[in-house]
């Protein structure tokens, strides 16, 4: 069943015994959500916990406080955040397939796994249907406020992103208003990098081929690299969006070599070229903006192939 | 006299022929604001235009449409906004010294060179004062709401700086209900770097010192890199922004060797060292957690200089 941010209030606050969920590779939206709901819940006055996820990275091990299910909950009710499909589990919830009874959701892939969905497409961030639903109880307080600022600023690149809205704006003056450090959220999530992936950065740029007169960029990091530079997998995080700040290019190519003989391409482009129509001609595909492939061979043979394939598109 | 924004805007309507300055090396703030107030006071029938300001750069440039005074308008009424002082003032605006009669600003240290001062130090951006005065007035339609949104978004580093405050996110989303493309703002203002700017970013890297395992981090740009780079003053700038966003440092060291066999030293510090002690024994200053000072010499003998000026005030 579809439910309303204010049936979904009026469902949880009839229930007791919650399991919240979080999905794969968690980021700051489902963390967030997850905290703030298992406190509002708990304010309410019914037992909460979150679903440890063996995922979550150290930038949100502080958020956690003691929401964290200790390994022999047995919940009554079990709800998901941020989560569009079951597939998306982290591997702690494999056992709660086909047992998730709401859905808290803004993607509109969602599938429908739940028994019940709170589906708001139009939202940024899962933290702003939260917001939502916990208003119908309460005004939220410091404590909630914090988590669904993080789940509101994370999933908008600090309201930087397109996907941000007048409400998103709205959400975070409200949740402002309650007095947390705001600039200390900020300055973890927006204005801090590791030297690692500061050194990444730099070797991309010291190795970037420009062609087109700059309209055209080819960054690579190799096995060779990363070994050099220690880098992690999470230092490589959306590396394809640091060569896409570039000014002037329309289409940024970002390759990355794996072990194997394999290079896994990132395609970013302009309206005037199709990314998923240059990657399609390398047997991978995606959005017409954003697409991927994967090519057999070494870094100089994938920057061929892909040349040779955005140019087969310009020329068609 | 002071003036609120409600007296400020009536002040406003009782005059006409206005000419509004913006302040030397102009920001999004001043810029936006001055656009923003000219086509406020143009909708309430009044005549009014922008001083063209010879500092402006390219950035803004697609802002202006036809605010820009022409050589020989007479303005009845001198307004400015953003200026803390007549220092400020760029080189075209020199003549209107002492003659501005209205000044809206958000600089606590704003002088009162003004006949009327219509300030509040507590928003983030005198956007947010701007956007106060001209509903008074009427709603703001998307002309308006965009230089205002560039004046409050790149005021606060796009909502990311500990001036945000509720209400700069009020006045955004408030904004972004006008419906222009906010989007396009943000990718221009801040998801885009150039080739050059990059390239001195990675020079950085690539030449960086780490002391007190990572505690401590000296960057330098020299003059060879700069020439080397082809970097001009604005590839330059806000750099020591750059080293200060690196993990795990506390104190950033940035030089910048000068003409002449001179370095510029900015220095950023936490809470448990005093940059601007560490400077003033350079003969610099500053604040307590962002400060600066010069010193003949090489880029080598700068570091050994402030490594000396930093230990001496740990130690004491």
């Amino acid at each position: 069943m579809n439910l309303s941010c204010q049936q979904a209030a009026q469902w949880l606050r009839d229930r007791d015994g919650f399991l919240i969920l979080t999905h794969k590779r968690p980021d700051g939206d489902t963390i967030g959500c997850a905290i703030a709901l298992c406190l509002g819940l708990r304010k309410l006055g019914k037992t909460a916990f979150v679903l440890p996820n063996e995922d979550a990275t150290s930038l949100f091990s502080s958020y956690w406080g003691d929401t964290l299910a200790p390994s022999d909950f047995q919940p009554d009710t079990v709800v998901s955040v941020d989560i569009a499909s079951e597939g998306l589990f982290p591997d702690s919830a494999r056992k709660y397939k086909g047992k998730v009874e709401l859905a808290i959701d803004h993607h509109p892939s969602n599938t429908g796994f739940a028994q019940n969905l709170c589906l708001e497409a139009d939202k940024a961030a899962c933290g702003e249907i939260l917001y939502s639903i916990l208003t119908q109880w309460f005004p939220v307080d410091a404590a909630m406020a914090l988590p669904l600022y993080v789940a509101v600023a994370t999933d908008t690149g600090c309201f930087m992103y397109s996907n941000t809205s007048p409400n998103t704006h709205r959400v975070a003056a409200a949740l402002m208003e309650t007095g947390f450090d705001a600039a200390a959220v900020n300055k973890r999530h927006f204005r801090t990098k590791s030297y690692v992936r500061l050194r990444v950065e730099a070797r991309i740029m010291e190795t970037m081929e420009l062609h087109d007169d700059g309209a055209i960029a080819l960054a690579a990091i190799t096995l060779a690299d990363r070994a050099e530079l220690h880098a992690t997998e999470e230092d490589l995080e959306d590396i394809a969006a640091f060569v896409g700040q570039l000014e002037g290019v329309r289409t940024s190519v970002t390759i990355r070599e794996l072990e194997g003989g394999e290079c896994k391409l990132s395609v970013r482009t302009g309206p005037e070229l199709n990314a998923s129509t240059v990657c399609g001609l390398l047997g991978g595909g995606g959005h017409a903006a954003a697409s991927g492939c994967t090519i057999k061979g070494t870094v100089p043979q994938a920057k061929a192939a892909i040349m040779a394939s955005i140019r087969q598109v310009q020329g068609s």
